[in-house]
């Protein structure tokens, strides 16, 4: 069971990082690319069709601003795509962080693509839950996954008696 | 009396003690649990019947994000639920702040629930006015805290006068 | 059991009368005004003082555009205000209709209510809802109400079997 | 193969027809049940349970408004449930079409789940997206839709030459 | 000549100095008030009728959230009321500094006036501009302010030459 | 008394008429360009000068889209200019009309101008409320207007009794 | 002179038919293209390509929802590419338009390209102008175009007295 | 080769720099200007002129807020004009960031230009885009530039294997 995440940019390394950390919890392998969609389109190309042959069977790909990422690399396989709104920021010289659209721009761009091309789109920043759904698309395949991932929701709610579910103070 | 408040995450437990706050101020007790509507069904279930057993007649639930807690538990329950949004904000390793679509998403989530099972919805962040709220409702049964309303509105407008409200120097 | 509601324009009618729809169904009386926040406001003051003399409860208060009403009224009463956004509609001389901001106007003038002055806001047009708020907030007070409403869910859930809980042809 | 279509609310039926003549297409079974999430829970429950029972591995779920219907599923199962955000559109006496927050209260209420539990989600109205997606994911298992999915999307640019791809008249 | 300046909030007070700053800088006078619009509606009541009887002929009004004091009090006078969208922000105990719907709450509150009781808007925070439309309003009035007026622009079109009009290094 | 009134368009007539209207009801003259900003800003900025000289006190500026028209008047004169934005509709061969971005971008181009060059803008196709502010302005100079106005509010308060404000069914 | 004309889909004819209409207006020759960016994204390469070889300059595409086509054409050719957000709208069976998200998605999805792959964007249906664009960026290297264009712009101006310009009747 | 940069204010100058640093990189030179459109409209009449009789040939325009800088500069000129939407932002006397409105008030003032004037509008703050872009226009009538853009995409693709292309450790 193998995973590949793309990155649109270097910098969103610490966001996406959180995608690889899920997938291994679940025992689930991954690969990790940073290439752009339209600075790097063939090596891109490439990527995916070595991922295709390598054994990945789900692609999570995270980008901000006009996000096309996801949408293109959908166009290029029938594998699912996952996407991962992401929301741009930058400091500038005063410390003022500055944070685009907020990942609304991110959202629509790859939420909002044409028939026939879905992408999978997840929370804005949210790579966790882009892993999640990769674990439960993947354990439609793989049984003993979803076994774990019904262990994992029994052990959230177990979990929950201890995390104020019982009451707390305010 | 009683209200229950309901978190859907330990985080937002700073926001909402404010409605615990002005609920002692006009003496209403409350209770207070960390439940997710979604990782903890169960445990909500039972919660909110708990709740009802034990003499709660009014419940404030805050969330952020897809915030469905408030609509889960208006579903459970015939009881006045007040939804508080909540402006989920993270912090990344260089310390900037990022506050996902500043609770509108949350508000979204919260005040456009289907015909039938309303949320009394309050402004992003605004825990204090849930309180508000909920003392307003207990106080058509509860006349004394009718006039505790009363006198406290009569108190506002009192301070008023020495709050800027005679002249203020710009 | 009264509830008074209060519109801020005639043109308002068609959408609030689901509100006294929903009340009759569930045997509370109401009575209704039209009255502009602005346009008229000492003959809105006298009409809420009347209502809480008449015995009103609750308040419904629907308004569009920089929908003041609910707030006005809120500030004028320590009853329970329910705010209905409305959104806007006009019909230019082609025909065209014409939404203003999609309600996101009224419902931004009547969620964000400061501190210590809570509207209880309901979705854009959803008068119907603000009903069934009314009646679960009368409830805590008038026990029969509650167990009216409890027996109004299970209908609900009971019809649900045959409005395609069972399955559909698509 | 099957996939099951749960809609909040029979109107959408037209919309999420769409989804089970894409399925149809290629060769998937459906089911499709009408059930609010809110309003009959455990219809809600019992009809999840029996959908895995019966060998549903993947859960469509079409909603709008405030739309808890895919994550509250998505809490439920853990299977992958893909969301359908639904535009909210009705007419009044005068023929005006209202048309709700154009459907955005439904994206964010749909794709900004907590993290575990995710909601795969396609595009405002886009039913037709989410079986697409459904087949995706059924294709990692079922090898043959892979090659079905293949041929599909090799004749989709086959039909692009003559769909304009040769060029057009403006 | 004579302008008051009314601030929903004493927190508004740093962004509102801006006005009485220009104002001054036209040898224009101005009086400054903190009055909430609902907290304390008698003493808005009674502050607008001085300030009419004091000679004060415009009347500016600051306010963020569900920014009604601007419209109430355009509601209480027939002089040209001039209203600023505040954008509300605070900072929690870890430094972050949460800020609203970035004035956008308060824009579409104080802009979206019904008919027949406006509010001249100015853009969100600009308290300057809302002098600067004061003057001008008065200016029709008191001919030697058009004068100063004109010579400020003229001053203004003087400055610019210097302030990298004339060329700047990049 | 005379007021001008200037229009980007000529589709914006039947709209910008309601600003004539009320004008002449309070016995003020006006007259009316169609001028755009860009594509005939001589002819624009010879009118404005011809307004000037002519006597017109007030301007009154409604346009759609980057509605530019309003700030680049108040560029070119020290008189009060208010803002109308407008929403700008086609309708196709479908007869589906389309709406921009529902005025969102003529509020943002209008209300948002830089320091020093106020616009005081009125709600989006509120030409009313642009007439009406108009009358307030120069009533602080001609003060039969304001005796005009009193009434005016006057009459609007004794109409709402007979208007629903004693009343209504629902 | 050659301008090449992509659009997304065949209903987007209608509306770029606009960009053909003005090209022909200033003598430019174009060729139009009804193609994918993802459905057929090698026909798209070698129409671009050959496009470059059959002598365009500069290259316009439109596109709806989450409209990739302007940006993945920029990724393709180092010519200007000029994008165009589309408003996509469909009818139901009753007759209601439903018009997406009024074309902001498309909006955001083109102008917000990473750095180094620019498309240069215009306003939302406005293909008219997208053709101006077009113009005026061959006109730095075709001379004869820059003075048709300063003609344009005169007769603009000139037709302005006959359209308004000397005072309309409101 | 010469590109005009006119910023609206001198606080963009750290922003717009970059437009400059990468016209610099393709050995295009600039000048640039610091004009406000409204408050210095001749400088800014005579600065474009002179401009034009210099030999620019694309002028870049940056701008906040109601943003209509660029416009302005497009109705004065038939060169090409590219627009920066710039996000405005202050910082209090708490170290607390105000952004506006993120820049899409910039965004639509500098996008939605009516017909005939148009503005080539890049992503909110994308100054380097709006560089990128200018090269592309002039490299249709300068072969040498387009040669060296090919070479810079060549070079873009060729470091991107270099730059986590070929696989990264999340």
């Amino acid at each position: 069971m193998k995973v590949a995440i793309i990155l649109g940019s270097k910098s969103d390394m610490p966001t996406m990082k959180k995608a690889a950390d899920v997938l291994r919890q679940f025992g689930v392998d991954s690969v990790a690319f940073v290439i752009s969609a339209h600075r790097s389109h063939d090596l891109l190309t490439q990527t995916i069709k070595d991922c295709e042959k390598n054994g990945c069977e789900v692609i999570i790909a995270g980008a901000g601003l006009a996000a096309h990422l996801p949408g293109v690399i959908a166009a290029m396989t029938v594998l699912p795509v996952i996407g991962v709104p992401l929301e741009c920021r930058s400091i500038d010289e005063k410390g003022r962080s500055s944070s685009g659209l907020a990942g609304l721009d991110a959202l629509f761009s790859i939420v909002q693509m044409p028939k026939q091309i879905p992408v999978a789109t997840v929370g804005i920043n949210n790579a966790a839950n882009a892993a999640y759904l990769a674990v439960e698309i993947l354990a439609i395949k793989y049984l003993d996954l979803q076994k774990k991932l019904r262990e994992f929701r029994i052990k959230l709610a177990d979990e929950a008696k201890n995390n104020g579910g019982m009451g707390v103070e305010l």
